[in-house]
């Protein structure tokens, strides 16, 4: 049995855990990222986190094959860099000289959104299928390309930045500097917009009442109120779909994976998301006939993605005799 | 020296040719396709022409190590054949026994913009580039992807299916059955569409005037007349290359290619479109500091994009060992 380490980095928490070759997970723990201080000492307690949980499943140090960080932002593999993040205090930081300092093993980086997709393509909904894309719709929108088995992400380790495909040209203005990115109508933020906007354009709908109870607006309330049979939020929850639709539409054309994976909390909505998502998507005739279709499925992963995602990374950079 | 035929399937001509394996086009010969007829005659002529370029070149059939063809429509190059084509009386085609019958080489099947792809990566714009994708700008919109040298079709060899991503969602209806599909609005065919709009709103423009003189309307007007001061024109030129510059960011934001080409007849206008293009795809802070930028250029390889390109992708299919 061959042994990865997996660090999950995120802006709140830094979780890591053992993962075996297979993409099961052995152990897990995890300590506050306190993203303010700098970021040789973030990196420091990565380090030392990788310590911990090699320790704690009784294993050496030499057991490991190699350490897999999957982090927000850009990182360089070649290097072993983190080129840049926008919500922690990382630029051109040394990941892999500062952690192999604490603990000599390879060290490779991936962004977060293409661990999560290898995590699901290794242990998860794609598991056994060689082309897959998992899309995971949070704040905004990260995207997991994997072809024959690896992580997709462009000649400058930047793509797939998917969430950040224009879907409504000239639409809603993006942290990325263009108009109408996927992320601006697909994500969860943007099903508590069009949530928030249809409540205020209705204040007399059951929508509205919702907010109110629960004295805050997130993005499971518009389907709360669907299942209470409000029209308003059964209208909001069909214009996300929607959009979500063509997004996703847009993932088959431009990857053809074999497996389409969404994540995110939203994802918890089950079926009354799926099923109107798996419709307006495959409907269209787009694939001619006798081709192929990709199959679009729920994330299976969870809270486990990050770490297993980012430990199977590493163990495909050893695979392919990379450097670490 | 290894030679290759490859052969254009288009819907008005077939053109073969013998290419070198560094992608040089020793001659060429062309017949009518003649769509209307059967499948097994067209496919019977395909051989024909394979055996001409042949002998027009001096060569033996044991000279060649493959024949490779690009097509419109869905390949499925691992049964050797033509799923079906939107535009020729092609389904289920099995182009390789039939041509093998004929000339008795390994036969490779590739969609025509994946060729194209293939054409401009090995000889042109994208030359010595690993990643790059070609953007054909047509009466559709086709879409070669290359990734580390190969095309990439995804798992069902459809893909990519670029031309119908979503760029304004709800927007023009398209043939695949989505609305506002990148080649509504990126298209030859849609710079058509503006330009006429454009002329019917303004009667008194010279945009109006230049349609009335040539008698027809065609990709070229807006260019035209844009340049002999028209605002106008200037105005649908700028509208059209927001919209193309939205679907190209997405191609890059996608793939993450080295290079993106753009070809197709309205490419022949040079810097007019190529300038802004570049200013507006480019200036977007997408990339985030310190990542590497794609470069956008446009296509070299002009018509005989389509010979190099197959017999270039029946190459790479040898090189694999892929059974033809």
């Amino acid at each position: 049995m061959a042994y990865y380490v997996g660090i999950d980095l995120g802006g709140t928490n830094i979780k890591a855990g053992i993962v075996t070759d297979t993409g099961e997970m052995l152990n897990r723990s995890s300590i506050k990222t306190n993203a303010n201080r700098p970021m040789e000492e973030i990196i420091h307690d990565m380090g030392k986190l990788a310590l911990t949980v090699i320790k704690d499943a009784k294993l050496d140090v030499k057991d490991i094959k190699a350490i897999g960080i999957g982090s927000p932002g850009t990182p360089d593999n070649k290097e072993g860099v983190l080129v840049y993040s926008n919500n922690l205090p990382f630029n051109m930081a040394p990941m892999r000289k500062l952690i192999k300092d604490i603990v000599n093993l390879p060290v490779y980086i991936d962004n977060d959104a293409n661990c999560a997709g290898m995590a699901e393509a290794v242990a998860g909904a794609a598991k056994g299928v060689k082309n897959s894309v998992t899309i995971t719709l949070g704040t905004g929108i990260g995207a997991g390309v994997i072809v024959n088995g690896r992580i997709y992400s462009g000649f400058n380790q930047a793509g797939s930045e998917f969430g950040h495909t224009v879907l409504v040209s000239g639409g809603e203005p993006c942290s990325c500097g263009r108009k109408g990115c996927f992320e601006k109508y697909g994500s969860a933020s943007a099903l508590v917009r069009m949530t928030k906007e249809a409540a205020e354009k209705n204040p007399s709908s059951k929508l509205n009442q919702v907010i109110k109870d629960e004295g805050k607006i997130n993005a499971k309330i518009a389907f709360k109120a669907m299942r209470m049979g409000d029209q308003v939020a059964a209208d909001v929850v069909d214009q996300y779909t929607d959009y979500l639709a063509d997004g996703l539409a847009n993932a088959i054309n431009a990857f053809m994976p074999e497996v389409l994976v969404i994540g995110g909390g939203v994802c918890n909505e089950g079926d009354p998301l799926l099923k109107p998502l798996q419709e307006k998507t495959m409907s269209r005739p787009y694939f001619g006939p006798g081709v192929k279709k990709t199959v679009i499925k729920l994330a299976e992963m969870g809270n486990d993605a990050g770490i297993v995602g980012a430990a199977m990374m590493g163990k495909s950079c050893v695979d392919d005799g990379i450097e670490g």
